[in-house]
């Protein structure tokens, strides 16, 4: 990083992706910053109406807002739909990805049969098995194990330590994090004379184009047809995805999610962290499910769903929750008294 | 798999497993499928009624069924008591488990005390610590790290980029993928003024024979003695056991579950996705947790245990959740109109 | 370990470490093991009321005990304000850590850029990226992949397969288990005509001194300023530690929480396994938290926060939690019946 950073325009960012200019078209940028800590030389953005406060106090050479905020600052602006992904390409062009630096590491194992483009990236200590596939500009990174057969497309990015088992296939313009597990064997265990015996998990794992996938995320190999993870899909950290499941296009995951075998989920949905959601369950889509939730039943209709139990200080908790292991029998108790009171005020007036 | 693959007919798959053939026993099988995908050179199974229309639908040339489906399709079939674990061994048989490619990889870093059998495999990239002993048909996967004095089981296979800490056993035909790590240290802390000191955990991990454990699984060493997986255990991905655990004989648990410290769990156990088990508690044999609960307390018999949120769309889980940190109070308020409705009605009695 | 364990005689250890010994003071020991297992060559402890009958019946060479249990014994003991705490610094003494061995291992693939102190270790397979740097003492793993201009402190210890991304920031005496990620990008996405744009994640990770993070736990780097993990905390495995958090001094965390984007959390919080923390969440410090629970608004109070779903057999708990999406409903028939029963009461006194 010895190079001075490049500068852009307000007029050659607008030029590329829109927007209106409000001040000097010919101030230019070369980093991008938060609203509190950007100096002269940085854009940044104000997305969220409570940081507005931020915006008035800000240093920074130019900042991006919605239209609702135009007037809320003196600095440069520019004016967009939506500031929060109008920043996301911005900070896009003043921080571009890596790309991949083409050649094989000498210490990479990489089999005679497979085959590696030559403006593909293969780092050190990887191991790229017997027939497989490296497209151009993908980039395997270091300790990364590729197995027999397994493609990955175009300007795909392997990041350090992630295993890839065999057959499985990934997109273009991916990217799977450190630690990620593509392809392991499904939980197929099929129960006989008191024991488990192994379900050989002879599917494979597909993953489509614009993909993201978090840190140590484990997705299954299917059990003999695949699991699929459509186009476009962001997966965040410590995701599970058991064997064949699907994953519509365009859907977002938050970490720490579970989702069990055969579990189909739509396109454009929206999962929250902790998710948990129950073999062969159905998700329509665009479907949104809140962090924590359990999801235990098919979802056909799209909208928000919700099962999170609230926290409380521990005495108050523990004095509730006491209560929910009688709560069918509160549920008799306020009938009877339905009933009851009922009974009661009819005898009153007969007794007039 | 550039050879053909090998076919089994019907009478050479009895042969082997037992079942009733209804139709040709010569007929053959070289693949296994689902009903819905299946073709002539297919072996398809139906466990679940829920899919009977498939097995009506089938182009398999061959199904397996219970008796109770026994005529629900022409095609040739195998009736057996329990058609999932039967496809099981079908299927193991059609796609037997990679066998050890016996020798130790150039690239692998093996101690000179390391005692690594003649038919073990080492792949690429693995490190083989001082006193290490790899057993006759094991596996070791690239990049694995087998740390001081670790035992390997006879064709036990370590897939790629497993870590296994010094002094772990592991038993015969177990399957680690990949990910896991085993005999990390506990988390073993003393509280003394005000900050934490570190408690040396010098026990090990000890794992049976015929466990399978899913990638990105973690299993502690314990604090002084072991952490133990005993035989014939199945885990899934990402499931955390911490030290001190023992886990019972032929126990499954499904991934992402998290038990913490000294949790004794009986044998013949079924543990779901997501459960969390609290620490020092004790489960016994054959019970069963659904998954997304809470084990808060000891569990001493058998049977089925659940503790799961049920979820609603939002507005309505809204209104319902905000009741519960008034649970206690509506108890209360449900006993005073039970005592109030009471005192009235004798009232009324009175007044007559 | 062939040579014969250090002993230390009860007189050496009250040295180090203060307490009041009753009985030999020459009396030495040379191992530490649980009060069930220990033999005369072995010191153990007792921190819980709940074993005294362990206390009673044990064969230690020598016990840790509090004011309160001192005459449960007749073994030699060492008497003090926290034996658990006394315990951990003892077994430190008997089962040292292991110490770097200085130099670089031949496998090391080490940028000429990179500093690396003569008495670092760096060991096989790993990856050390330009203008990274080793301190005194520290000590790499087996394949582990240390990225551009991190920083690794004094005597810190990563162990096999860790992953540092470029740019962050370790402290001094730190342990990273296997598995552990640092640094992998937040989850930056935006919302922009029906598909997901990534926003780049252009912070780091700094971690600060006497840190220790369990296996397979991930922290992100933050999207702009950075994620930041104070000096004494402590991180158990499976750990999701979102971008541009700050986790405050000596606060302790057990596995599988899950802690979102933003969150501020104090010092000397004590959090258990499992937990899940909403985005932009603030919690003050001394603030503890069940397992389990669900943590949707900051908490600005110190003290103890539950919110966890009791379990029971779950026919009962399928009848109690059919009620849940009653309970607003519940709660007007209660109030309903309120005021029907004053109604009818001041009907019956006016007939009177």
């Amino acid at each position: 990083m010895t190079s001075s950073p490049t500068r852009y325009t307000l007029h050659e960012i607008s030029e590329r992706f829109g927007g209106e200019i409000v001040g000097d078209p010919q101030l230019s940028v070369s980093r991008v910053a938060t609203l509190e800590n950007a100096g002269p030389d940085a854009i940044a953005f104000l997305a969220n109406p409570r940081y507005l406060w931020q915006v008035e106090a800000t240093r920074a050479g130019a900042v991006i807002v919605g239209p609702a905020e135009r007037e809320t600052t003196k600095a440069a602006r520019i004016v967009c739909a939506n500031p929060y992904a109008y920043f996301a390409r911005v900070s896009a062009l003043l921080n571009p990805p890596r790309a991949a630096v083409p050649g094989v590491h000498p210490t990479a194992v990489v089999d005679a049969s497979a085959n590696v483009h030559p403006r593909a990236e293969v780092g050190p200590y990887s191991v790229i098995c017997r027939e497989a596939q490296l497209a151009e500009g993908s980039t395997i990174g270091a300790g990364t194990y590729v197995g027999e057969g397994v493609r990955v497309g175009r300007d795909t990015r392997l990041h350090p330590s992630v295993t890839v088992y065999d057959g499985c296939t990934i997109g273009e313009r991916v990217v799977l994090h450190s630690g990620v597990v593509i392809g392991a064997d499904g939980f197929g265990i099929a129960f006989d004379e008191d024991r488990w015996v192994k379900v050989p998990q002879i599917g494979r794992v597909r993953i489509g184009d614009d993909v993201e996938i978090g840190a140590n995320t484990t997705i299954d190999r299917g059990a003999i047809d695949d699991t699929v993870i459509e186009d476009g899909v962001k997966l965040d950290n410590q995701i599970q995805v058991a064997h064949n499941v699907r994953i519509g296009a365009h859907t977002a995951i938050a970490a720490c999610t579970g989702i069990a075998g055969s579990v189909q989920i739509g396109a454009h949905c929206r999962i929250g962290g902790a998710v948990g959601i129950a073999g062969h369950v159905s998700i329509t889509d665009r479907v949104e499910i809140s962090g924590h939730t359990a999801i235990t039943r098919s979802i056909d209709t799209p909208g928000v769903y919700s099962g999170v139990y609230p926290f409380e200080p521990n005495n108050k908790w523990r004095r509730n929750a006491a209560q929910l292991r009688h709560l069918a029998e509160i549920g008799r108790r306020v009938s009877a008294l339905e009933d009851g009171l009922e009974k009661l005020a009819r005898e009153g007036r007969t007794d007039d």
